[in-house]
């Protein structure tokens, strides 16, 4: 940790803050600058918080040197994980676009859905039971109820299934109809006690980014996870809050190459919930793939216009199809195969 | 619900919303402009949604006229909504000051911390058992011990207590220590199944802002807890994301003004969170009060340098006994008492 | 315009709104809804504000529905414009990379630049001989010296030159060393005296976007060109201000498409002020090709370390070579052509 | 300045920055940490930038610890500095309310609206010749005849004006008409051609928020006026761009006291612009006064419904009345006149 005193700090607030240092079990190093004395506290510096020194008088500021991320970090471990669904590898040389409907509706829709995915090349697919909605007055999923219709209508194509838990008191039901990545939303980022709950299963886990989350906060979140014992976490970028009215999030394209550098899981974007109109979509999902994602979480139905939620961020097949195609060019430049 | 059609729609494509706005059991006013076509849909819009016509062919954009909220809405409430805690109103004339540091430590800490809150003349205290934390390596609360301690200690003092929950399956705990306001955080703002699990007691309910929610969603977490039953709910604005790191916090003062507007509920300001330093806490008090908020959440500890968390934001109580000098000033400026 | 009246209004209030439309020319429609009531005003809203109705009782808002921009939107010209810079068409089938220093420094350091950026296949040349520094303190920009040593380098390759104009009274210079397009930055966007004047002019103009401007305030700085006569512009995004210390700015592709859509003009991208570190501009700039962008602006020194400005987000000729490899890639998936 | 390296960097690496910090004459400070090395530059560190060193292998990242700006700061004057205006005082114990129309109009208007500011007890006046406006459509100010105007009006109430100037080329004009107050708009803050210009003169200069700017930004955009001689400088809070479509800006109270322990130059605060409608001005401007500002900048139309710009913010003349006794009351609470 580094403290930088005030200008003008008096030789009794400095020895304040070594004697801190000292208290704490580490070792202080005293700069004394033109303008400014600066103090390094040199050991674990875990133990230590900004807060204990600012509180001293004569501190201007302190700050952590050392990151406070770990097991997430690639610091300490150089080489990419992959996580594996079920024989499927994520965040290998080869993408994985993962695609479905928003939200489960009836067994005929899954099927359909489930079809035209497995029809694109995609080899997991996405779909919503239980829904996070601005509104109480809005459809809130199908509920257990869709869990068993996604599962069904998987199953047949042989595609692994992905889908949203927004509580832990039900995350039993999640691994009784194993279900094969669990999403953690973008609302939840932040709920500690279901990333607690997460990271006691061995269940991928696709950690959306929060609303506001810098990354910082987000790979803490996921240390939450791997604290627990569960390593196996994909990060998705979804687009964050932004002053312009003109779209809904903004796709942060710039937080791929920043994670891919940070940490050595995968990374991959939903580019559909960042601009929240199907129109959009394929523009950032090459985009992300061009930025360097490990694939995409996009939302597909069969039948666009009578979705029951976000309808209008939902590609129809032939669009997914199209895309798929052009994803296949991007990623060969970059050398990696769809 | 209206609907602005693109520059140059065809009839036929007017034809299709206005078809559409039959079917869903509404009447569309078609209004020819010289530039452009708007559709109005007469009847209970609340049964459409804009993306279901923005995904026609021609529109250009489709947005609700009236509004999402309607438990909370003053619309339909135009008196304000005074919240009883224990005999103690919130959102009436009379300000209230809820104090206590940020987490329960030990019962000596507590003691002296009740005695201290009641000494500043507050009337309800606060203080965390269950914390979020951005780390897992940090302090996590005292925990159910913790509740135990706070219960104790203000009891002694006569202070209703206001603490976090972050978990629905703790609820029961909290009605069993009989806490008499619980604070959803503002992680949890739109954590929907705990929303609805708080909506279903008779508890007041302190609701803090998300980290850039906005006020619209804010309302609409509401009125998800409203909706269970539940009306005793408190907001409480508590600083947003921003884009300066100059401090960790941006306090919206303007949000009170709005909220005061737009809801009957009481709105309250966290100081403390919005600034992150103890010697910004009572300026940003100052403004909350003057800006017409019904009350404060201010953390105080009796030695803030031994805090065990937030240590840098928390008063000590010579300068809580101060700032309610002034706030009392300033109310009594409003005609309001404290 | 379209003007929501409250909850409850009056049919004097109603009465005064339809009033204040027809006194401005213009014809009004009532819609009575089940909730509220909804005045529609037909004619040229362009002579109506919202708060001439905002101020009114019982007015809860008013909004305009036709598009403020009008010589920059699509909707008046549906067919791309190309800008022609000495024969290099931007804004047509093919890409344009214009790639040079952050700032003009000696003759020897443009003539490398200027050679580097032939080799790699760019086309045109950027260089900053006027610098927007946010100290007062750092360098300033080598000033005309600095055009004339830019206009020697590039001339020499048969680039045409970019750089930024601060200060109308230099736009006479400008017009005297003929540089080929005229830049104006982040922090002028909206100096609308510095618009007015380039706007006098027949020079092909970047546009770049303000640090936090919204899509729509953009489009309005460049119809304050467009107004003057100068249609020859060209938006450059260039990153926005965000809340996540971990990078400068957040580069907004989402602006591309969005952009696209609105206006017939070209749309360019500068991926090295966007990250602000060389390592980030390859994925940045491919993101930006694949969202659609019609070029790049790119920073390339001859040797990044003993750059005077910037230095850490300028990449160095083979960097700048091997990315042009790839964006070609891109380019071709898209049918396009670099 | 401190030189973090990364995890692992080698003792090469190492030399490398030290060898650096060397040759810029400063000396290295070498902490070899647990886990990671940090370097210290001790010297004048305004030689130095961090990009410099994050260029080099195995840097993380670098930071200054001095702050950039010097004359502003009030690490350098801890005294308040005054700003006298003909006489009156602003920054000292008295609070000023500058009010006035946001547009110059006709002689009437500005005769009526010296005389309301009078009558309220404001002692200074603004109102604006040039308008910045987003749109080129619409009225930009009445120009030099509204100087004419402004200056006539306000001389025979004996109130120095206030008025905004947009264009370097218009500097003499407003010397010609002696303007007591050099107000420099949002959108220039960083117009650092402006800057110069005006530092070149002694008019005190009220120095507007950008938009999105961070409050070091502001300060060094403040140090740039300064830096060519002209010390009277009054920084002026605006509201900030914000995520929340309910309101125009957010007002950032918390720039108040963060400013004044960081400058000993005056600080006041535009509730008007902040907010965006007249209903919230009297709450926000209350709460600048109660967080420390020194005064505000408010609009006062004689009758703000038929105002040509912003009428929807303007207070009517008996609202200012109203208002100001409030401040007075809360004035006197802080110790403070009006």
């Amino acid at each position: 940790m580094i403290i930088v005193m005030r200008h003008g700090a008096t030789p009794e607030e400095i020895a304040g803050v070594v004697a801190k240092i000292d208290a704490a079990g580490l070792k202080a190093h005293v700069s004394q600058g033109t303008e400014l004395t600066v103090i390094g506290a040199v050991g674990d510096e875990r133990a230590l918080k900004p807060e204990m020194f600012e509180l001293l008088p004569g501190v201007e500021r302190a700050m952590h040197v050392v990151k406070p991320y770990k097991i997430v970090a690639r610091d300490w471990q150089p080489k990419n994980t992959v996580v594996d669904v079920r024989g499927i590898p994520i965040g290998g040389p080869d993408l994985q676009v993962i695609a479905g409907p928003c939200s489960v509706e009836t067994p005929e829709q899954m099927a359909q859905a489930a079809r035209a995915v497995k029809a694109a090349g995609c080899r997991l697919m996405r779909g919503g039971a239980f829904k996070p909605r601005t509104s109480p007055y809005t459809f809130q999923g199908a509920g257990v109820e869709g869990l068993k219709m996604f599962r069904a209508a998987a199953d047949r194509e042989g595609l692994p299934i992905v889908t949203e838990l927004m509580d832990a008191r039900l995350l039993d039901t999640f691994l009784e109809y194993d279900v094969d990545v669990i999403q953690i939303g973008t609302r939840n980022m932040q709920n500690f006690d279901l990333l607690k709950a997460v990271g006691q299963t061995n269940k991928p886990v696709i950690l959306k980014r929060g609303m506001c989350a810098t990354v910082s906060e987000w790979l803490m979140a996921a240390e939450y996870i791997a604290a627990g014992g569960n390593h196996n976490i994909i990060f998705c970028e979804r687009g964050v809050r932004n002053f312009d009215p003109a779209y809904r999030n903004m796709l942060d394209v710039t937080a791929i190459p920043v994670l891919k550098r940070e940490t050595h899981l995968p990374v991959i974007v939903d580019p559909s919930h960042a601009g929240g109109k199907a129109w959009m979509v394929p523009a950032l999902a090459r985009a992300a793939i061009a930025a360097g994602a490990d694939g995409l979480l996009i939302e597909m139905h069969p039948t666009p216009c009578e979705a029951w939620c976000d309808a209008d961020q939902a590609l129809a097949p032939d669009e997914l199809n199209a895309l798929m195609g052009e994803l296949r060019g991007i990623a060969a430049v970059l050398g990696r195969g769809l």
